[in-house]
């Protein structure tokens, strides 16, 4: 695939910045020939785990989304801290569902929103697990209970709107095409 | 489900924006007590189409991701204007694929990035297809070549990553479960 890029850049400056994100205001000279500018989000690449039980249901817990101002119930996951991908996710989903696993699989590495965000985010199928105590790493306050559910609930919550997390959705699309490759 | 918002709002301001996002810093009172920010970006919420041809293959177009420096495969779709949903995707199909649909599903409303982003994509199911000529919005330099795939095609695709474009894999999800009920 040919990566030509159509926009030229011209500059870029970091407009806001905070612990979690920064945004970079570029200007460019667009496909088109006119100038103009690109605001990107730059965000910490992130994690999510498709917990995958012996009777192949999957974990979810009830978190709280601040931009949503509401409650919701998605699969484990956050960003990366100073670590590789995998490495996050372990550390994600004992502090977040006091999960461990022994087994774990790369199901993909997608862009979050590729028209405004520079994040990428890593799938893992997490298998084989062991049971233990949630850590706690400041965020308990916003994350109520998990369970385990099985695919067809999962469609029917989806349907109800009790999952209504993207990030979710594209986790569960790359987890049913790695069981259709088990069967 | 409990609404009940852990965080307390202490004030809130935009620290940035142009034509596309806003990024908004709220003060705030966290679940544990210490006060601290919130940064959120808001965007126009958007659509996502899911084309569908006679033989239920998927049409997917090859874009170009400013924040990625990449092109790759993805789902028509993209902001919508001073309209409702429906009405944004007829017009994104009409923009990017020359494309008119006599019938029209919502699949889903979902959050893009529920940890950082207020934006929102509703997902439509577009059949019965009608083939003209692309209207130029400004951004052709930014799509290349159009083209029906099927399902399982596309799951190559993924694998091998000519797909990355995780909203696309939501609504890919979304199409799958509704195929799964027509079945």
């Amino acid at each position: 695939m040919n990566e030509t890029n159509p926009f030229k850049l011209l500059g870029s400056k970091i407009v806001y910045q905070n612990h979690w994100m920064k945004v970079r205001e570029d200007s460019v000279i667009r496909p088109d020939g006119s100038k103009g500018i690109y605001g990107v989000m730059e965000s910490r690449d992130s994690v999510m785990i498709v917990v995958l039980n012996e009777a192949r249901e999957v974990y979810i817990l009830q978190t709280f989304s601040y931009p949503a101002s509401a409650w919701n119930w998605e699969l484990p996951g956050g960003g990366t801290e100073d670590e590789a991908a995998e490495q996050a996710a372990r550390r994600e989903l004992v502090e977040e569902a006091g999960m461990t696993a022994q087994s774990w699989t790369q199901l993909g590495n997608t862009r979050v929103c590729n028209g405004l965000m520079s994040e990428r985010k890593t799938t893992f199928l997490a298998q084989d697990l062991s049971f233990g105590e949630k850590v706690d790493s400041g965020d308990k306050e916003l994350i109520r209970e998990g369970k385990f559910v099985s695919f067809a609930e999962i469609g029917d919550m989806v349907k109800r709107g009790e999952i209504d997390d993207g990030q979710s959705l594209t986790a569960l699309y790359l987890a049913q095409q790695w069981l259709a490759t088990q069967q």
